[in-house]
């Protein structure tokens, strides 16, 4: 009987994380893996020893094929930033109580830098009590904000959802004979990647969005209008993809600029209007005097498994299964990563990476992938993202609805 | 040669509108209409003279395909209210002089209750002035609010697309250990048929959501604080589906309850904080103490045309093609309509009523398909309902996003 391997979730949703999940359990069972267990609510749940037995949960095949297109974190997820051993060693402690009292050989952990982190530092420690269980990572975060991976699970299939509800979106907004600008928020604090992808909607059937706003590029108020300005004369109906993250100058967050001094709500609680299409749209309205709608794209970003990039959907099945095999093999202190063959057409391979040098960094669009003007992205970018949004995954359709599976 | 056909689409955009256009198109041609024209922008473009040649735009069968997947409306639309003759009879001259420049014989209005208004008065004003033009009405509207039809293309899509994403928020809600309740704020001012197909998320893998709150039944503070109460008593996360239109029994909307009196935005303006579903989770806060958030679905539920119902695109085309086929056999003053065989299986047939009876009204849920306590829908509510999602349409897709059509 092989070694019992423990798998956790942590972070935000994907449409793909349980997909990583299916290809750490499948993996390890068909490399003779003992027992596999799954964390409940990842780290943090752990502490409170709570586990999954997975053979029980996912020993059917027809249940692997329901996980890949169930949204969210099947086993849960939590935000737990892992102290170091300086900080808490008891964390540590108990930690690798549990690990012994199941007699755990391998850890995966599935998420972006902050589960990383906690890979990292998990590798560290258990190397200094001289410990022979493995420690590795799996990539995963729509945020697409991972070095040393090409990009990473999850991120493909919000940039479909993205460039596919924003061409739905400009269709809606040319419905009527009016002059109109929509701002649609994406997701992404510190990276643009989402919000670039918006760009993905053009086609011959689409003009794509009129301007991309991202957190790269320093916001200049006085260059915005005057390019909305230059639009109005185009056309009738401007939309805007902006980052949530976009930004001036000095740092601050447009969103956070988007005032609301002195107001009350109901319960005459102070309240922040927040958000950056909200702003956009204030300042649109206050300069241009035209009239404006903002658009959330909210969570459905990050959790509509019922459109989901083929290749995405088979990428996270193969870095969760890459990152099991590495750690069954003796890796530790790995992260599993996709790595790019340049140029067309896309082929891709994964290997795993040192996950130290992943953990607590974030990469961002490159400028040279940006227009000069800094409101659009080049078709460098749309080489890069245009692969990744490739093929389809089918839901499984019953009563009218997709079908997934739940612990 | 026969009579030559003019078809507007007119209101909001839905996701099957131009599935009804095709139904329109393809069936004046297999009936040996002569020209086939659009307006482009309803009656307001047509006023304009705005029109276009169907058969150069939609001559080829795969450009049909695209038209059913394309959202939004395909010729454009207005928001635009039909005097009466009395009010301006200059209106109805313009209008009559037109088609009869264009020689038209039969005009198609796909629409709601206001464009079932501009039928019901061109044709009485029709017959008072002895023409010989017939006009037909085309129902659409996701929000199923038209009488004298089963139900309305573009609400089987739209509660389908509800559902679906409801399902996946449920799931995203409960990614984490910790309490909180997610208010989703769906469409519908005067009728909670969308809200209330937020139940049909519910099945074998899904809870749906805990409570639906509708237009229909007058919100009670006390019962619902009372209610989300309970709920916490039995369960982490709590979801909500809530209508923009849930009003106080004075009739007071939530959404204009919101607050944010003294409000300015980032430039000194008076900004109102509406929104039902942040004056819910202000309400929750207040009373309660625990974390909310708002989800507003926004326009995705009219436009997702990625994602619709299959009975739904087919009877939007056979409402299309019943109605010209009844004006090219000489019926005006009417509208074509679905027609349910009561009880299962699901069997539904189209004919055409008086559209007289249609314009200008409203049908609701009936009471006795709520709850008792008024907030959830019973399972006469799924019987209507579950049907009319079934099946899909799979979209074209063509550089990994759904392809469209456009003038």
């Amino acid at each position: 009987m092989g070694m019992n391997v423990l798998v956790g979730q942590s972070g935000g949703p994907t449409a793909v994380i349980n997909s990583s999940l299916a290809g750490v359990y499948q993996t390890a069972r068909s490399c003779g893996a003992g027992r596999i267990y799954g964390m409940q609510y990842g780290i943090e749940g752990l502490l409170q020893e709570k586990l999954l037995d997975l053979d029980t949960l996912l020993g059917s095949s027809l249940n692997i094929e329901l996980l890949k297109r169930t949204p969210s974190s099947y086993l849960g997820s939590c935000r737990y930033k892992l102290p170091t051993p300086e900080q808490d060693e008891g964390v540590y402690q108990t930690l690798f109580r549990l690990f012994a009292k199941y007699e755990i050989g391998a850890v995966l952990y599935i998420g972006g830098n902050d589960s990383m982190d906690t890979i990292a530092k998990l590798s560290a420690y258990g190397e200094r009590i001289r410990s022979e269980i493995r420690f590795v990572g799996v990539p995963k975060t729509i945020d697409n904000d991972l070095l040393l991976t090409d990009h990473t699970p999850g991120f493909g299939s919000a940039a479909k959802y993205i460039a596919t509800v924003m061409k739905e979106i400009i269709r809606d907004s040319n419905v009527y004979d009016l002059n109109s600008v929509t701002i649609t928020e994406i997701m992404g604090r510190h990276a643009g990647w989402l919000a670039a992808s918006a760009s993905l909607a053009k086609g011959a059937d689409c003009d794509g969005p009129d301007l991309v706003l991202l957190p790269e590029v320093p916001f200049s108020e006085e260059l915005f209008l005057k390019r909305v300005d230059a639009l109005r004369a185009e056309k009738n109906n401007i939309v805007i993809a902006a980052s949530e993250g976009v930004r001036l100058k000095d740092g601050t967050f447009l969103c956070d600029l988007a005032g609301g001094s002195g107001a009350v709500d109901a319960f005459g609680h102070k309240v922040t209007l927040s958000g950056t299409g909200r702003y956009l749209g204030s300042l649109i309205r206050h300069h241009l005097g035209c009239k404006t709608r903002a658009i959330e794209l909210s969570t459905l970003q990050r959790c509509a498994s019922h459109l989901t990039s083929r290749i995405d959907v088979n990428e996270a099945y193969q870095v969760g299964g890459v990152a099991v095999q590495a750690a069954l093999a003796g890796e530790t202190g790995r992260m599993s990563a996709i790595l790019r063959r340049p140029g067309a057409p896309y082929v891709a391979s994964c290997e795993t990476v040192d996950v130290q040098a992943v953990a607590n960094k974030e990469k961002s669009i490159p400028l040279s992938w940006i227009t000069p003007d800094g409101m659009q992205v080049s078709d460098a970018f749309e080489a890069y993202a245009r692969p990744l949004i490739q093929g389809e995954q089918i839901p499984i359709y019953v009563n009218g609805v997709p079908l997934h599976t739940r612990v």
